[in-house]
């Protein structure tokens, strides 16, 4: 299992949300309260787009940085993450659920534009990594780079209309997964939350086949935050529509989290954010 | 702060102790339950020596193991742990207090036929390396490899003539330390329990200035332990003599370990073991 | 492409023979002077069988030390290979040809009683890899942890009859890359050098689709080794069944070592060594 | 041993110089021509200063990345050097003269807005370690991380003024290397190419006691290089006063690259630039 975080509103430093808060992605690195485990110490990644207009920007594909060693202890993250200024970026901390612990492997993964991080895991996953994975598009195949079940997860996606639809492409990826272990007498296969973003808008899904899906919380409106939380210097300056999307909260903000109900996704959007039912659907 | 494990008796593969127990070495890399602190993940190493007359030995050096990643995934430490047979070896989990995760900064430490490995941190560090440093004999110098407390505290010991009288040593090296601690109006400037061997006896030391030192066990005699454990099979095996030092109990066998008092050493030794109390000296 | 040696005879320490010739495998990390490229910096590989007898064997299974650090300051390679006494090992210098530089690509692989290293390259392997992969049997595809057609080849080989019939299956996985090859339009699909034992035997093979395939060469009868090289100091103590095979000779050894001839295979094995031409055959 | 560049002048993505030319500088990791060494392969370092006015600025300080892993294999380096816009930037690949491959010994080195980077090496440096380090001004002392003698030249010449006057200030630092070898009766104490910079002014040095210094050249006016590469595309949009240090031209881009001269430095600076003749002073 994992923690992940995703931002989207006024660019800020990745900095004050991974490793100021007092329970910040980087506490939750080495105590995880809500998760099957309490270290999340397998490696980390951070992905983030450019600003629109910004020289450094490539293509619209974000920028990636990820390693394997604990997000505590890597000298580089920290001096990164104080040094890029972005609207919209991903941060995972990985803790294995089996799978190495290899650059390949870690979240957030890319495709073109689309970035997709996830914790979770689907349950026998080494029964039916063949033929999910026979699953995926062949000219997308060659685009797999690790041994993971949230990169294949991406890449399923991807498959079934990801970049068209993205909420029908997710709910047709659980199904196709649900139905594939079923056929393997394996039940409550699918265990996950997951981001994806095409660097306008953020998904954020929860769902669990056995509907005990794992912890997953947006941050409420920014004034809320703002009224509880006067000495939070960062968010006196972020937008009224800046959101976070996390796997625990970044510290006792009472009020100021509102956990994702289960199966469920939300969209951050510009304009008015949505939560809605997820269905899986025969793929 | 770290944990660690020292062993010393009938030659069994090191994974016995480090992976199997229900609160094995491993386990305590995420799941410490007496340190400050409850994640090692910091780098590991683990140092043994060959069985007299072994075709692999070198000069009666022990050989070392040492690694950068957490413990838990590190797949060569795993499979090195099963493959070599020993009958003296030192296991440690590194959390480090400031200085740097790299592999010079790993324990144990070795100086010929010296091994040495270290829990603890000696107050304001940064502060006091430079003197400390200094007072490391010249010639000895340029052995020193990383950046820690705990390899200064080696070097130092060896200035003091550990390889001649190595409980003298250590408590002069203690006094040394404090001493230019008060110069520096540094209070409680030592927290150490450290194991050190030259292949035939193992020295385990706890001490803290303050008098409040990090926990240290070790195993009471082998019968006993059989006795209460009559499911732990490896103890079926060795022999009466076998004696396991650790920073804290492999699991809940009551009796089966006793706490080695506050301020004090052990000697683990052919013949009988011996306790005593420990006294810093002015060096 | 990368470098290799397999060692069979009188148990040495590897790293006689890792570090210490003039143009050793180390030294063929920085400066190959054979292959296509000079530097073989992408992770390198030890595997080695224990004595039969030995208390740490294991299952009969190989011991594997992998790494993705550039061999040449690996320490840990370095202290480990003066270590480990063994009749039979296999060292491995890798030089990635696109795959990622992590553990799971480093040689050597091991099934079972099983190792497997290889130099050279499948042509165009990712338009290749999922039909490939497919050919897998899907009760060892789960056993698959990499992503580099070396890898792939051991379990297609694994899948044609390894484990039985070692020459037998290595043509036929040959043959069926090369059909698949064909099938894409794909000339020249297979370059290799590749070692395999099962701890008694090991057989080299030399092939490529082009007939001009990357160099191996072996060690002539030990004799021969002592008259020309009385400086050798190793090579005094091994007994005259002792082989070496190798990607480039570990020094300037003119008439001690042979060039396996183009499209060939060779086993040593107790008593009399073989070397018969290597024919692919239709999967 | 190792290779290093230096930029100065309109802003441009590192990765345009880093892997575009023909011998970029990760061409020289692996094929360097004119180095004691063809390989620098034992780590790497990317120093930046943000552009004036950039919101990611931090208090003037440059901003690092830096790695153990050979430059032409890491994925974040070649990721972050076509993300990361800036107008001056140092960037070293290593080749380890005999201290540990580890971050902490990774070039640049920074102090406050200072950077630091070098080739070259001080001979029989574990000798004169120990005196070296006590001349560095004990309130700098802390901040030394690694065990170069590159890092300690750096904090030699922060002690000797570096801040204030960096010319004199490393003509002092040579001048007590030397006269500390001398003491030692060690000849050809000092073998070196560094740059430094303050994120305004970047000075070339190239010195060597035996007046065999290793290469160094700068990238004469633009104009020249323009009317020679034609086809060079980053050339066109790159000011006038946009310069080029480096150890060894990027191609063979005959009349656009000069050889610093023996025992001189450089300044890139706003304004005219400047070549002088470098003397040891006696510290």
């Amino acid at each position: 299992m994992c923690r992940w975080l995703a931002y989207s509103g006024t660019p800020i430093l990745p900095m004050e949300l991974l490793y100021k808060p007092e329970h910040s992605l980087i506490d939750q690195s080495r105590h995880a309260r809500m998760g099957v485990e309490t270290t999340n110490g397998d490696g980390f990644g951070l992905g983030w787009y450019a600003e629109p207009g910004d020289p450094d920007q490539w293509d619209g594909q974000p920028a990636l940085f990820r390693g394997t060693s604990p997000a505590w202890s890597d000298v580089n993250l920290r001096e990164l993450s104080g040094r890029i200024h972005t609207g919209l970026f991903f941060a995972h901390i990985r803790a294995s659920t089996g799978s190495p612990v290899q650059q390949t492997n870690c979240h957030p993964f890319r495709h073109g534009r689309w970035m997709w991080m996830h914790n979770g895991a689907i349950a026998h996953f080494a029964e039916l990594h063949r033929e999910l994975l026979l699953a995926v598009d062949p000219s997308l195949y060659p685009s797999i780079q690790g041994s993971t079940d949230s990169e294949l997860m991406f890449y399923l996606s991807l498959t079934l209309g990801l970049e068209h639809d993205p909420v029908h492409a997710v709910e047709r990826m659980i199904g196709l997964v649900e139905q594939t272990a079923d056929k393997h007498g394996i039940p409550d296969a699918m265990q996950m939350t997951v981001a994806t973003s095409d660097g306008v808008r953020t998904w954020g899904f929860r769902y669990s086949t056995s509907r005990r899906s794992r912890s997953l919380f947006y941050s409420t409106d920014v004034n809320t935050l703002r009224r509880l939380h006067p000495d939070f210097a960062e968010l006196r300056e972020v937008s009224e529509d800046t959101r976070i999307v996390v796997s625990e909260p970044l510290g006792p903000l009472s009020g100021a989290w509102q956990a994702v109900p289960e199966s469920s996704y939300g969209v951050v959007q510009p304009g008015d954010d949505e939560i809605h039912p997820l269905v899986p659907r025969a793929a």
